[in-house]
């Protein structure tokens, strides 16, 4: 077997986080280099992930464990303020940054990108690490081509703050450069209840279901003449988006350059 | 065999009105006995409905059929500006009025339920038939005072007017009943494009999804701490009302007065 | 507008037949030639088919329809016994054969392809006219990729006579050309009531379920770490699947040769 | 405020006695007074399940729980071949059990019975504490009475040893109950792949799907002429059962005897 990649876990203490922290300790192809949180600083990264002492203890400073020198990927799930300066970070310490957070210009992608074809090594920008979100989307943007009528319905909790979520505006966009823009419906149609029939994007509608219980799920509905196709993603916890993170931790290690978006690697 | 139940239809030539038809010829305990339809007046309603010549030809005036006093029951899916006078003119002429249509005030129904008492017969107002929209909101309501946290969500052709539909608004009312009312979601929540958080109905929301090739679908989400409760309705086409009416039909030869809603049919 | 093209219909008072000639009846940029079907020759294929009289009588063979010689194409949805002697009359005749029927040889099929080169007209077999249907299987098949681990569920009328229905069959095979061969599930499973895992197919289960009231639908359900993906089509109708049937119609007339299944003209 | 339940939870190491005791400690009603659990003796019982220390170390004998004197209930989600003499155990020591175990005779839970209208103390035997599912078979039944056709569809993870699941054959059992026997179907059906319309029971189908990353769904399926009547449950997670569990805990408090199936406190 080839050596593990040694990879650093940064935002290691958050929900996502702690998942990556379980990946990489329980995957024998990685190997956990460090783990980056300020909260948890000084504690035992296994043992805050519920997986026994493993003897790595977690760093309240990125800069830290990439000086250390020993890794080959940089993992990050913190928050968009620190996106770019983090990414920033470790291509200078020529570590592959595979970074879950959004909050780039295009410009820094592009300035990111040279970065790494300089430095010879890869990177990657995943808003999303789902395959199966990814795969949604694709057969939607196909399916709309032939069925130009449809509704997209997301639930999420019921605690979530923004409506739509991100993946069903992404899904909307990704629609709508396909299909020919018409507005659907009847053009006399009224709600007796206002926003019933959901939001709309470039003439169809979105609608948003938050309720206790579900973490994410979206379908996306056409109708035609006598049929329906339906397609539906459901994602029952962060743990299902780990597949997606280990792959882009094996590519980043494959081509030189900053790749923007995990879906080029789902074929 | 009983003899059969004879049965004038009004509105013979409309949608709803051609599958009683079909439903009437098609059916031994019951029997045509006329059929009433402006546009259709003097074609045989067999070939009217594509079941070849049965001999009774389409009349245009419901006093015509009532007068000549050989029917039992008026099934009436006409327009609700006819409903009351049409319910009157078939408890005078002794026939029990089987009616689909909506428009009725209180006083009119209590009224109407008088006139029934004193000619000894029944009637039937209903402007659901569907035992499985029955089912569904009843269970809703069930349901509801377990779990208070649920959205609606209804489907049905792209060319409906009016949102969110008629069964769906009654079914929130149902809900509404029994369910303490509670502002769901997150008191912080935005939209980002209005309306996709769907239309409100006591801190609850109701999502109207309008596309070709839909009938009439309805489904009741109800979420809880790890859980999902989900009843769903789905009408393929008016054929599956006609059950519902030929009970209707049946149960108003066995009791006297006027009844408001076919739930009352379902145990 | 450019001439429309003439149909001539054959199996028009079966029921697929019949939605055909309404398509025909009902396009303006289709005309029927002839209807044939034999136990409705004489009558008008315009009542046939409740859409008010025509002018268009059936007639009670093919060879007769097709010597009037004024047609462009032969849609036919009559039986598998007739399959390859209808495409092999229309062929001589200089008429686009559009075959709705199966039971074809592979070498009736290249014989035929010949057939049509040399007359310098093209042909269709298709077994199936569905657009989602055919979008279905495609996406699943790119999808079965990625997630190895699927199961099929198929829902159509109770009466059905063939379980699993022939579209999940096509759909296992697609899938299974692309997903490595595996065993899905507990080698140590049991059934306490045998068959409750459904059929097996290449490691994978296909479930059917017989319902009143179902027309078809089918749904693939792909499960993977922490998530679902789903794929489901519904048809409602035979209407569902005319808008197939048109395209159909309308290549024909802009090739040369045979095609064998209407997903080639899905892109 | 009343004075908190307490609460010794036994299996307390395994999947859902964990569970157990993160709603025993998150919850201000309820209070941890000891956790059993054999191979996790020693430890502090909050640190178990990461929820930091709490002061209760888990040990590894009931009796010695119980021999405390200060507990409550029981909550007992161990193996059933200790579910017996647990629950002996608990009366004896005047601790209500609420045994979430199976494995019990009939003649055993009556003598359970009569021990605990001696003590004067409540107590339940519940196989399913998830409020959904019992809502989930009781509609079914419901719906039967109206449309005996259905079928039963489970999803469970890929490794479940058994199939159906013990929630739908007990689905099965209460549906049997109230419908007429029948076979449904088609009389001729056949099977071209064998198990592919599932596995009957009384004349009806169940059919069982095992799915990496499911945990554990349901839906019945009724049929009729025109309409389709869906009743599904979604578990996401353990965790979602502990609101019956804690209903379970209150409700022993409050009457005499031993109670058999938690559906009695679902109204």
């Amino acid at each position: 077997m080839d050596k593990p990649i040694r990879v650093i876990v940064a935002g290691a203490g958050g929900r996502m986080g702690k998942e990556v922290v379980k990946l990489v300790l329980g995957d024998e192809e990685l190997e956990l280099a460090a783990a980056v949180g300020r909260s948890d600083a000084g504690r035992d990264a296994g043992e805050m992930v519920g997986m026994g002492t493993v003897g790595v203890l977690v760093t309240a400073e990125l800069q830290e464990a990439l000086a250390a020198g020993q890794a080959d990927v940089l993992v990050d799930f913190t928050h968009p303020e620190f996106a770019y300066e983090h990414a920033n970070l470790a291509i200078a310490a020529g570590v592959r940054p595979v970074m879950g957070t959004t909050g780039y210009t295009p410009e820094q992608i592009e300035e990111l990108n040279t970065k790494c074809e300089q430095a010879g090594i890869g990177g990657l920008i995943a808003p999303n690490f789902s395959i199966g979100a990814i795969l949604l989307m694709r057969f939607s943007a196909l399916a709309a081509k032939h069925f130009p009528h449809l509704e997209i319905i997301e639930y999420h909790g019921d605690q979530k703050l923004d409506a739509p979520s991100g993946t069903a505006v992404k899904t909307a966009e990704m629609i709508s450069e396909v299909r020919e823009s018409m507005k659907q419906g009847n053009p006399k149609e009224k709600e007796t209840i206002s926003g019933s029939r959901g939001g709309e994007y470039d003439g169809f509608r979105i609608h948003s279901v938050r309720l206790p219980g579900v973490f994410a799920q979206q379908e996306v509905i056409f109708g035609s003449f006598g049929q329906s196709l339906k397609i539906r993603h459901d994602s029952y916890e962060r743990a299902g988006y780990m597949p997606g993170v280990k792959i882009g931790v094996q590519k980043v290690m494959e081509y030189t350059g900053m790749v923007y978006g995990f879906e080029q690697f789902v074929d």
